[in-house]
């Protein structure tokens, strides 16, 4: 029997995939290929790996004549890149990175509360001046967090705060046991000291963090998010920081990425910019490499995959 | 029976202790000295606060002539800025802050050890230069750090970096359960990836942190101290750091506060500099106050005090 053709998405750079697909010699097909080449690939393959995980590629040639792949795996915890109408409609089992980015984004986002509850910014700045300003920081333990997500991203997050001895509230589509349903969100945001974007881009979702939610928050609270940029309206947070209605925000996601060097995003005060990197620690590529490998075994054994996302809702749905 | 005479020893500035000690009206005659008065004022007090924590005075004006006061209190966790041998040798007992500042440095003492693993001041001096540059992350669960400080603070810091995976060991003066003894520091600084200053200072902890101990560390290892500046080398420290001994660190207390505008410290690249703040959060000079009414009670009350520093070892001991 013949093995499958693997496609592989991916395109020059320092971080290929073949390193990490040795095991697979021998037991499938692998050709690569960029954006470019994709289209022509795909009717040829019978898995998909989108190891270029920041492409939107997959989206647009999808739709293309000819048969498609029969499972698309993609290297990252979002699908939002991914999903069109047509590959939603179809049989092809798509599957996500869980399991790879929850640790270290939960560790990310409680290193962003603690610097900015210490004001670790401010300490830096001054030290650039050399300037001796002593400042009060404020205790983070009793304070209050909504974290907007409740699939593992959202939940490793609370559990991390927690951990620090915050009070979190956990949002998500739907109401159960320890998640709060998106109807409590207004309630719940005007009384947090931190709000934690950690949902995935859906239709639900799309702009939720704009004038009229950040116009609820104190003005003590701060806004950190890691989930996705367009969760954002970007030009109502630079409203809202700039104008105090709240009192800092981190980003580490944005509408579109790499931010402009000419975005007004990277200045505005109060304002912590980053490169999507919360999720991203020593040798994640490689435990994406692993990650793909065993789904590869179970898929070419015909064994159920595991984190398969429901594509119409844009996530892989939590089993509690 | 006239009340004692309560002698506060302050600068002027925007926290005098007035306003926290109402509720002493009447059950005590207050006197406030500054550094200057304070030799004159002694042989008058009942007892001492030592309000500005930040003044060597007292050891200064002790040794003179004349009665001195039965009990000093200073609003810090620190005692060594009082202590001369005729204060140790004297039957005045001697109060401090403890309770007040553990939490807050530990929650600190884990926004540097975050903000240095997902190298957060590279993050800022990007945003600065408007430049998105992805880089990976340090986990911080599963990582190993020292702590080197068996008192309060330095098992408050334990307890925090513990509840973030991280796996700690505390070295104090000598071994007890849970605590390793100074000779065990050299070989867990060998292998930590965080070091962890939290001692008081005394005969046997000043300058510990020498070129020797940072020679010992790993290349990858980080320094934050929390302690006192002078468990420091500085010199040594910046070499360290300057020639890659070890991967950065992060200093809250010096030899001498404030720092000096042309301190070779304010720009090594790799260390953070902040001006003494760390245990310090909003409300923390009430919360001094209210320890200090409270010990003030028991005191006329002719009750035992706690937090008695053990002068001759220059700290509070722990009862366990």
């Amino acid at each position: 029997m013949a093995s499958p053709t693997l496609l592989v998405l991916e395109q020059a750079g320092p971080s290929p995939s073949s390193p990490r697909l040795g095991r697979l010699t021998g037991r499938a097909r692998v050709t690569t290929t960029d954006e470019a080449g994709l289209a022509a690939a795909l009717p040829l393959a019978d898995a998909l790996l989108v190891w270029d995980f920041t492409s939107d590629a997959v989206r647009h040639a999808w739709p293309g004549g000819g048969p498609r792949p029969r499972w698309v795996h993609t290297a990252s915890a979002g699908v939002d890149r991914l999903l069109c109408p047509e590959l939603v409609a179809s049989d092809t089992v798509v599957t996500n990175a869980r399991g790879i980015f929850e640790e270290p984004i939960a560790e990310y986002v409680a290193g962003l509360v603690l610097a900015m509850a210490k004001d670790l910014p401010g300490t830096l700045e001054l030290q650039r001046q050399r300037r001796w300003r002593h400042r009060e920081g404020l205790r983070v333990a009793g304070s209050r967090a909504v974290v907007v997500g409740a699939g593992p991203i959202g939940r490793a997050v609370a559990h991390t705060l927690r951990a620090l001895g915050v009070t979190v509230a956990v949002t998500g589509r739907t109401a159960r046991p320890g998640i709060h349903g998106a109807d409590q969100l207004d309630r719940l945001v005007t009384r947090a000291d931190w709000v934690i974007g950690a949902a995935p881009l859906t239709d639900a979702t799309r702009g939720m963090f704009d004038a009229r939610l950040f116009g609820l928050m104190q003005p003590s609270a701060r806004f950190v998010n890691v989930g996705r940029g367009r969760l954002v309206v970007e030009r109502d947070l630079i409203a809202a920081v700039s104008k105090r209605w709240i009192a800092g925000a981190a980003l580490d996601v944005f509408e579109r990425e790499p931010l402009d060097a000419d975005s007004p995003l990277w200045d505005v005060p109060g304002l912590i910019v980053s490169p999507h990197m919360s999720g991203d620690t020593v040798g994640w590529r490689d435990r994406l490499g692993e990650q793909f490998v065993e789904l590869y075994e179970l898929w070419a054994a015909g064994k159920p995959l595991s984190n398969v996302v429901d594509k119409k809702r844009g996530y892989v749905p939590m089993h509690d």
